[in-house]
């Protein structure tokens, strides 16, 4: 295997080949020695890479396959029926050994669950979790579980401290990343009794544990990593997401209330678009599946070519990183020397 | 008791009567019905009053009390050990009926522990919950609970969404508001445990169930009332506290960036100001504590006599709408009637 191998789920998302095709090609401009595999309808694939005048591009690949899984379609479903599908090959393919990663725009509870099927879940994790990147006022922040457990035990959020202290280092190249464990900071309650403990947990381990952040350390960057359940990751992320749209909104409302403010809004149009620029959801777009035999990224399924190229290069990072032996062998440190 | 009589503490909060009394002052002047009762250090109060040419104002009355309540001190000791505080002694008068309302700015874990237990709860509610109202698309969003109970029951679930009706018809006059189920829409799993058996409950009662909404909805103005427990809502109002910060910070920064973005900044300033108005915490300020036998509002420890006022307006549409009344009722009709 080439030295950084990607399979890409060609047909997986709300637009399919006509984003990732693209992102594809520009991915393997930046990065010279990526080498992608195209998994998808063949002739649907050939015909885009001919009008993009790549048809013979040396570190393509394309494996056809006849099937793909319907972004409403269940799990179930697609682990039972779709077993030529775009997805489940891409993830194949990492099984054998085929790819280093496999990167899908596709229906995330099917590629879940897929992934968890093919690739099974890492010695020492009960469950894989769901982590992704978020801009903070510092850098980044990385986040999980974002949605695979609803219902986690503290022995679950340290496996997810672990996991995401690991993909921190993947990413940022900090040596002993920071963990905070997300928790509220009423004066009459501190905290739910999974949380409590998982504390516990994680200030024994081996990490570098901060100690307990609130919701709005995430966007300060108070540390590094923050560590909740699957339920409460999903709320917070979707909450900021209506945020920022609501936010967005107002702000294009407010200049576009009478001519005086449009002109103003047109003289600010250079400040307000670096603006947008620096919250761009498609530059923090790539969550990884963490936890696995393998290296699982999904897209955002609505983004385009320019953000699903962020997924891959979320791909990139990770192979380049080593990820899943880090965190196998901090697996093996947590568990077995303590 | 006069039509709308509301106790102050006036030490409450990070700066106290400096705050508490231009805001009353202010909140007199807008409500001609409306009475208040400082709670506090007479000296200093009456000083104030002076110095806002308010000493002999008709509609105030000054309850002197000697202790206050300190911003980082235990729900334990301020129960115990403050018996005169402007915080307890404002409570008393709800309880003994020279007030129809209680505002403080004080410590929120000594307040609910206080309120709690001078007040006593409804007959019916476990444990009272925090709600407040937060601005969406369309208008403003109930959102309870968000901090005063971490581990819930399905049960208590059905009692905030209770709650959160009352409330909300208390300051929008809608009949019949929509309450939505804070929930994740993750294709594998939707949601733990005590939230898939609160929705049977709601579904099941009087209420106007739309069914679970998910982080985005509580800005998109899905629903009129939004039910979770305390740990996923301060969560999620501390997370979209740190994004507004964050975003605010980025916006700024991107004018301040060079001489020609500051004066694309200096037109834009109208604009930007009416942007940061709509979005003002201030306007928003005032948490309702429900389920407790009288009203009792926290105000932001740190806000101003602006945001202070709001805390005021707050208590004074939940007298008028007679609040605890109607919850009351509710109550009967969903645990009695069924």
């Amino acid at each position: 295997m080439t030295s950084q191998s990607i399979a890409i789920d060609a047909m997986g998302g709300d637009v399919g080949p006509n984003v990732t095709i693209p992102a594809s090609l520009d991915a393997l401009k930046r990065y010279p020695k990526l080498h992608i595999i195209l998994v998808g309808n063949q002739v649907i694939i050939e015909a885009l890479l001919k009008s993009h005048n790549a048809e013979n591009h040396p570190r393509i690949a394309i494996k056809s396959t006849t099937q793909v899984v319907l972004m409403d379609e269940s799990p179930q479903s697609a682990l039972k029926n779709k077993k030529d599908s775009s997805m489940r090959i891409a993830i194949n393919l990492v099984k054998d050994g085929e790819a280093h990663a496999c990167v899908s725009a596709g229906n995330t509870g099917a590629l879940m669950a897929t992934a968890r099927f093919v690739l099974k879940t890492l010695k020492g994790i009960d469950r894989p979790a769901i982590a992704s990147n978020l801009p903070n006022q510092k850098g980044t922040t990385c986040m999980l579980d974002l949605g695979a457990n609803a219902d986690c035990t503290p022995e679950q959020l340290l496996q997810f401290a672990i996991m995401g202290s690991m993909l921190t280092k993947a990413h940022t190249k900090k040596k002993k990343p920071t963990i905070g464990l997300l928790n509220i900071g009423s004066e009459e309650i501190k905290g739910n009794e999974v949380v409590k403990q998982a504390a516990h947990l994680i200030k024994n381990s081996h990490l570098n544990f901060y100690g307990n952040v609130e919701g709005n350390d995430i966007f300060k960057g108070t540390t590094d990593v923050v560590v909740c359940d699957g339920f409460v990751g999903n709320i917070a992320l979707k909450t900021t997401e209506g945020l920022a749209q609501m936010m967005g909104r107002f702000l294009s409302e407010e200049f576009k209330r009478n001519w005086l403010t449009k002109l103003m809004g047109i003289i600010a149009i250079p400040v307000l678009k670096a603006f947008k620029r620096r919250l761009d959801p498609r530059r923090y777009n790539g969550a990884s599946f963490l936890g696995l035999n393998g290296i699982v990224i999904k897209s955002h399924g609505g983004t385009d070519a320019y953000g699903f190229r962020y997924a891959i290069a979320t791909a990139v990072e990770e192979i380049d990183s080593k990820i899943i032996e880090n965190i196998k062998k901090q697996l093996e440190v947590e568990f077995s020397v303590k």
